[in-house]
């Protein structure tokens, strides 16, 4: 067996039994190297009068990775008050955070909204109830909104519940309202200097160029105060081998062309803003998992291992396909996705968590069925390594199902040292707020 | 609009505004007469020579609602050690488990599930690795055990996420195999004294049935020792007004008549065994959600409300269905999908949640796409009430995506009062584990 590093972080193989054996299984993998190569790809995009990328911090809200983010010069896009909050706590001033959020925030939550504002905080008005009971303040304290818009167009989401662009979506002002909010905001003195669309994730390159298209139109039709437009997130990643990733050299150079067009026709240069958040940091991400158990029967053969649906659930929710290598005790890589090797003498296996849950499985078809993975035999006690799992894997995840607990996190830095950055949840943790009740 | 109490629980809607002031609203809310019903109607099933009920406690495993379960006279079934120790620390001894897992504890974690077996715990063999780990142990130490057998035939589960019979499940030991381990626990002087097989949740009753017919062949053919047959969970429970539950009376004369005639054909009196999650607290919970947002567009009309996927993911799931009723902000009731009042009068509309993500609705079709429902129009500020959220929801769901944090539960007691049972999460507890790295 002469394969030895496998992936899009060319991990080595040698090293898994050794994060395992330090930190238990299973166990979350970070690669700094990675991400910060992420970060740099897209802050290196080619783009007409500036470019400012803001990373979508719900993909993966922990504190290192915020930090090895904001560190390459990202700034941030938060979903909530929480995550903002969140943010800052980890050393994240918030001059260099977004807002765009569903809530409304009232009562003391809306003061710290405030101020949060007043310290810098961009916030990107989703809704005309949000625009209403933001008005007064943004006049008040000489404040530049940005406003999210709903095209009211097909988006580019890789499933349905991923596309934020159709009719179906929720998210932001509907272009049939916008003229409303903006006769208010006029009427006030209020300026949007920047204009958001985000039409879903993971989805077509071409539904990417559609969108900047119509997006620069109605920039051009209602806001003339704009300075910068946000085509939002939605870059594809190529989790397994045969999938397409985004081209963003060629989406921004597509942009910069229609920015630089925009520029002729109106005389205005407009800063383009992203906000990516898989393209950041789902392929630096794995999930080093045990076989624990091994069954062999007429039908189907099955792996056990001992993570599974309550670590990534990206497989139950939206048949997500994420790459699988199998590595042995003594360090030896037996197979890999990633590499198609061997091609021989494969078996087929279905992979299986250890919830209690038909479909705790990573690789399921959109029916929730089972799909088996063609892989070298491996032993009780060999590795299932679990690719792609950098973001929407602890963030979004049932962790505590079956009471399991959250595992550690590990990061792999620059200099190749493994650094725990989150230790393992205890079980005290579990029930912290469970109260004493004697009923 | 006369109409006052609502659901299952026969909730009074004049609470769900002071429930929402008093604690916040998201918020879980449980009814201990509820789950006390629901125990009894367990308990007083036909039977032919006594009957053994299980709380799957992964269903909901907080510590006022093991507490309750266990005080009405049901055991637990537990799906991890992590769930047995988390059971025991609520005051459930060991004895009253029975703990049926995926897992293959070694090290630390073998020598606690050899504590908990030796305080009591029933050990339900669940592969031939489980048993070949085991059987030292209980031989040196004199104990019984139990054995889950995969039937090898489709089983009941309402999704195939959620079916643990049939050919794609990993779950038990596989009929084809117990000749095996039949053979090796008699050489060894081993006794399986229970048989358990369960099928799938919320199943088909018929297929029920036909797996208490075969479960009692292979009892007959495999296991002369065995005292106790459980023929598992998956009883259907109602969500929706529609929809049919089990009717356990008819089951558990089914499976009385069928023990009965065994015990002719045998000369051995059976107990019955049964292991319902669902449906002893599936019905006694609801989520109270206040209404934050409100859109109206020429396409669909969008409340959005302030939980959603992070709290309940079933829906997105598995397309499960859970019925919806509105309060307003005075205690009335303006519309109830449990009595489809009122018919006239209703508008449509997609009831979304916070998080930023598309399927972040209560009410999706097997695609992922939302599905409105027909209500009376409601204000911002109205809170709609989730019913049915009493079983894997606050167990099961990513509650921390965008990092919101886990809401509070509240107990309407016996006697009517409101209690907290459990706190909601403070901002520090999402990052009580990170690490403060410098890279």
């Amino acid at each position: 067996m002469t394969m030895k590093h496998f992936g899009p972080t060319k991990l080595d193989a040698s090293l898994i039994p050794k994060i395992a054996r330090q930190w238990g299984t299973p166990v979350y993998l970070h690669d700094q190297e990675y991400i910060e190569n992420s970060c740099e790809r897209l802050l290196n995009m080619p783009n007409a009068y500036g470019l400012h990328v803001r990373y979508a911090m719900k993909a993966n809200s922990d504190r290192t990775v915020l930090r090895v983010v904001t560190n390459k010069g990202l700034d941030l896009d938060c979903s909530s008050l929480d995550e903002a909050a969140r943010a800052f706590a980890a050393g994240v001033p918030y001059s260099r955070m977004m807002l765009t959020t569903q809530e409304v925030p009232s009562g003391e939550e809306r003061a710290e909204l405030e101020q949060m504002i007043r310290a810098g905080l961009k916030y990107n008005v989703c809704s005309m109830t949000q625009f209403q009971l933001i008005a007064d303040f943004a006049k008040n304290n000489n404040i530049d909104l940005s406003i999210r818009v709903h095209p009211g167009a097909n988006g580019g989401g890789e499933s349905a519940t991923r596309d934020t662009g159709s009719e179906y979506s929720c998210f932001g002002v509907h272009l049939n309202d916008v003229p409303q909010v903006k006769a208010l905001a006029d009427k006030q003195g209020l300026r949007f200097t920047q204009v958001h669309v985000h039409i879903g994730s993971g989805g077509d390159p071409e539904k990417w160029r559609e969108n900047i298209d119509r997006e620069l139109g109605f920039v051009r039709t209602y806001f003339p105060d704009a300075t910068t437009v946000s085509f939002g997130g939605g870059l594809k990643v190529a989790r397994m081998p045969g999938e397409k990733q985004a081209d963003i050299t060629a989406l921004g150079a597509y942009a910069a062309q229609r920015i630089k067009e925009f520029k002729e026709a109106t005389g205005r240069e407009l800063q383009m803003e992203i906000e990516p958040g898989t393209y950041v940091v789902a392929n630096s991400g794995h999930i080093i998992t045990r076989i624990i158990d091994k069954k062999l029967t007429n039908e189907l053969n099955f792996l056990i291992v001992d993570g599974g649906m309550e670590l990534l659930t990206r497989p139950l929710l939206y048949g997500s396909e994420h790459p699988i290598a199998i590595v042995r005790q003594d360090g030896t890589l037996l197979s890999s996705e990633y590499d198609a090797k061997p091609t021989a003498g494969l078996k087929s296996f279905g992979i299986v968590g250890r919830c209690c849950e038909s479909g705790d499985s990573v690789r399921l078809d959109n029916d929730g069925n089972i799909v088996p993975v063609m892989i070298a035999e491996p032993e009780i006690g060999d590795y299932v390594v679990i690719g792609g799992t950098g973001a929407y894997s602890e963030s979004m995840s049932p962790e505590n199902y079956n009471s399991h607990r959250k595992p550690p996190a590990v990061m792999r830095t620059r200099t190749s040292e493994l650094v725990l950055i989150r230790k393992k949840q205890v079980r005290e943790q579990l029930v912290l707020n469970e109260l004493d009740v004697k009923l």
